[in-house]
């Protein structure tokens, strides 16, 4: 079976968690761990869920507690992934007290953040559930932590649009604007990118959407469109393109803008204002 | 006049914005700028809020620009603090449209963050306005913008606690179940650490106040009480530490808590769960 | 005008330069000239073509002078893409000697060996004229520098294929045999990224070729096909999908396979083989 | 046994490979094979040399593996240093075949370009034989590679000219014109410099040699002389320094530069513009 | 038991130590012990004390050795705190000869200067043994190294004081002229930092002491007081702050200055002056 | 005229100082002078030399202001070199207050470390007046700070050895241990270096020197002879290698060992343990 949401490689993520686990000890360290808690200290301690969710990101948990102390061990038991009930034991932390107490913040931060993601993508996918249309993120993220946040929306049944400026081109009104016209910016577009690079263009009104078609395009973002209006932008794209419903989209329009008929919706909210899933690390006598 | 709520230096911010547009650069750039903006067009944008908040980031949102191309220039309207409308110009951003184009997200991440950072902490401070009780935040931020986001809440008229595990000592249970008691613990910490910091203990019974406010501490938690115990608690106290309620904290609850006579109410939400302020950056004819 | 061949970005190049200046510098710098050259001394110097080729790095080897030393300037004759003869003034650098000195080497490095790719590129370019085809890059890059040698092919008049792992699915034959046929590898394929991903797969034979096409693909890359197989299975995709021709090209037979009507020809030779473009700093009297 | 052409330690390549690892993998790493391959599945693949050659780079194509994934093991049969023919098999790849397939293109990246290098010193080495010159390169590297490259020379049966500007005195003929004359540049460099700094002076003519001879030099380099202007050099000098020939050297005249009786033989293109030695990575059944 | 002088975690002395490797190494590496020492040669080794004093440092002495070779193994006879005596064995290196000797000079630079401060540290508390006061250190430190230097002290017997600017408020002569006195500048601390963080002033001047008092502050720091006026000073704060003399400390006055009854005194000269301790790598046959 | 003393370009020492104030800033910055001192507040200050001794440094102090705030200008009246006595004004710092406070510390311990260990050598240098034996620093320096120490050495009239295990073959007793003889130790690193690079060997006895010459070599360390025994070296060499006396130099003993004729002394001491030379900041009104 395939792996379709495969986490970040240790390459891309030990940056990360180094970088938050020195941003917490500054220069002097856990001064209260160090003080209070003999070396020789063993304990074990249980991610519990204070709140039902989807969880993402044991592998940076894993790794707050590892890059402390390599003796600590974790012993997961509901991977990334997995939905969960309030009072669920999502893993258990086990080995020196020193470096469970010490990296227990940063790896909550990770794990709380990334999770609350997830959660809210399963959220916006269940509101759609039955319709055709797919769950996509933005590049409204947190900053520096964009490929964690793209792959918690994966881990909760969404899907990812561009990861970055480089790897698709979409084209937005103000590039229209500047460019002089529809088609002007897609000759432009297509003449000046790779032939591995998809075209998105954002439309505001049926006009620019029919430029857009006769001219080809691999993808049109539908900007604000009320449900009605997609279903129109939809009848007349015919399978020629993909289309996206985006903006002001919460669960509450979620299923009416679905039932337009669009092949995607991109939620903004999922990335950069998904509350934290409320996790906590509760030490065992 | 002082500064209580100076902004983070450029050389703290510098790579925390050069990294999130590394990030959003990827090796290819923004292919869909280079390919259709040509490099002399000139531009002109503002930051338009499009809900009511506080604005915090404008630094971040300056050097997204200035690291592009120093020649882009930032008109700031509404500095960092200034309480905004919807409908509101924040600033206006002029020079080159490439770089304009190509920053005008990344600048976005950052300021819609910082400025729900901030909004949320002022909503917090109105609900406990005429109580003594101050709002601050908790070490539950993003993992990498700690800094920003301390300063954030500061913008919006909250207090700061620890900046990391190095700057005071807080004794939370699983310390105190280590070293035995709260007196041992107490004891461990006045010797194991230097004289310019000070001691917190987090307790869960009045029973436990006492013995730290017997062996002398500089600040007590009070986790997770009702307001009515918080108020005995308070009374216990009688002023010879100071008393900071946390848990489970709403806007809701926030007044009551208050009226307890708490010296500080702690609200992990404000660093990791306030949703982004909605800011857009609309270009201009 | 749009501008499609866009140069890397300086928060793009500034760490490749400061990189290079550092492993050429040491911990002692340049004992040479700091011991002969006066600090107050300046000089001019010209970047001449010691063979005729394409110009392709000026960034870069400004770069090199300016973190040394910001009062160096350079005067750009033949900017990027200039097709220069033997014994052209490529630029001129006046200011002081010392750091003129210094640069010297690390500007020539980068300016020699991305010139080598643009030229190396134009002639591959030229060998085509009149087909069709164009040529295009791999990813057989020199390590750390794949963002510059796309640039410098760019430059030449060629195309970039994937900047990296991350921007497009190229599914080839271990993909496949992993898979366990073309059909389930696609499927797996569409399933698993974004809608913003083009997909192409490598094909060995007409059979795979067909069965590519009957699933549906954006592009198939025909690997070491004669260019009368080549010519075959053009017209067997008759337009569903880009064909790309590779393995084995040489500006001998690139005509002949670009007569195939291939629309694409990947050359890994281009950037990692590609010799320096022989250009001198001379300095003036 | 000695060892001189010990491989840089991994404290210093590591980071090489991470930088080449991370630009391949941009954010969204892998996709293609992520989309793909399941996670458990094994692999075994070997690399094959296409043309005959010296192998050069093993260890960085070991690690390109290893920072992947940790189970991967290589198993060497030829190690570098190894004069191989086509067809041999230089080592076989053993472990997940996720891993091996996202880390195949920068391992090949780095040996196929380090053998090159070995490869083109080794014919270099070969077209002397028989006289006493040894074959050395120059600082025209690649930038952010150098230790690598003058590595790699050393397997190819050359030598290291200096590995930067810090660690030898060379005098150029823009150094000379600075200072005034030959004497006065050594004069200077002489007391500019620690007592141990060797000190090499390019000299356009045989009065130049001479000068310097009269002051003292540890080495002269010899500039674009013909066979007989060198053998003349050579015996002016009648070892009292090395004797260094240098420009405009290729396979074909290299014999002849050797006759004339110089110690050494320097060669950019070694460094600059040896093609990468084919080699592939045949995945088996 | 306690750990109040736990060593600094290897996540902030890794890039430490791996940073002064690569300064030694270069880019060549060490190119005797490569020319000389046959790879598969074995050494022992022994860390030898030369002069008295007290170890600190053989984390940074082993992380020296194991980033070069994980083969190297440290057998630590007289651990960090112990007081050895010319002569004594502190360690025994064991492993392979070339990462041994490549190793050793790092290994020792570290260990000698962090044995150095130990051992001014454990000579100043020796000096005032008896009397209450604590010998702390400053922020006069050497760049890069604080953490280190701090934990240093610790080993020997001292406290530290702040470990930055940012973790205690510590008002000096040049703030207070800014704010224009005493009582001013303390209003804009307590205003202006979070509740966990202490203030200390500087004062000239019993004056200024008791302005200083009557606003409340948690310690002062007595600049440049002979011992009789700190003991006055001593008197007059009766117990209502910390008391700290600072200012021209010696070996010599140092009881004196105690015996005013002052809580601590802070000594630069410790972590800016201490000569190394004296101690070698001796070889074994 | 040239300039042996160059300062270490800005490339090499800007990372030194970026780190420097970061270590001291925190997460949190300054908070002392954000809170005390306005924004708009300028200030200006002297750096004043509390004791004599020989500047250096002053690069380091002037960009440890100009990375905080480049309005910060530094007006240097004793520059590098200059032989300063107690009361001197060293330089004028004026600008933001804000930026001189907070920047104060760093640039003091970059401005007294570096001047001390110049002024230990100045010291050194005069001990041995009116021979021609020259004082040379050793690689016994502070961690990360090599390049800056061997710079203060040459300012106060040193000399440098090697910077690093790369610069020049040294073959100590345990590398000739490991060879077997003195004259094996050098036929392997004759063999094994190139040709620019001088070789060093220790020599313990008179017939290890003997055995040395007879092979050829470029320096000889007399370790730990006295100067009896230095004189009779020195005959014996007879000027065919550079002689090194090394190993308990004080400044008691330096003339003495300087008048057995060696060519070079070198002082561990200089890096490892000269103290800080006293200098303040003192602000004006």
């Amino acid at each position: 079976m395939s792996s379709p949401t495969s986490a970040p490689p240790r390459i891309l993520i030990e940056p990360l968690v180094r970088a938050a686990l020195l941003e917490d000890l500054g220069q002097a360290g856990d001064i209260t761990t160090n003080a209070l808690v003999p070396r020789e200290a063993h304990a074990e301690a249980a991610f519990i869920a204070r709140k039902p969710g989807i969880v993402a990101g044991l592998d940076l948990a894993k790794l707050s507690f590892e890059l402390l102390d390599p003796a600590i061990e974790i012993d997961v038991k509901k991977p990334d992934g997995s939905e969960i009930r309030s009072g669920d034991t999502i893993a258990i932390v086990r080995g020196p007290a020193q470096g469970i107490l010490t990296g227990e913040r940063t790896a909550l931060n990770f794990l709380c953040h990334l999770s609350g993601v997830a959660t809210a993508t399963a959220a916006a996918v269940a509101a759609v559930k039955g319709s055709k249309a797919r769950i996509v993120c933005t590049r409204k993220t947190t900053p520096g932590l964009r490929a964690l946040e793209k792959y918690a929306v994966r881990i909760g049944g969404g899907s990812n649009h561009r990861f970055g400026l480089d790897d698709a081109v979409l084209i937005k009104d103000n590039h229209i604007a500047i460019a002089g016209n529809v088609t002007e910016a897609l000759r432009r577009a297509r003449k000046g990118v790779g032939h591995m690079v998809k075209i998105e263009v954002e439309v505001d009104s049926l006009a620019q959407l029919k430029e857009a078609l006769a001219f080809g395009v691999d993808a049109v973002l539908l900007d604000n469109m009320d449900p009605k209006s997609l279903a129109e932008a939809v009848a007349i794209v015919g399978g020629r393109a993909i289309t996206e419903a985006s903006g002001g989209v919460t669960l509450a329009n979620a299923a009416a803008i679905a039932a337009s008929g669009v092949d995607l919706i991109s939620i903004g909210r999922l990335t950069h204002s998904a509350p934290a899933l409320d996790i906590g690390l509760d030490f065992r006598e």
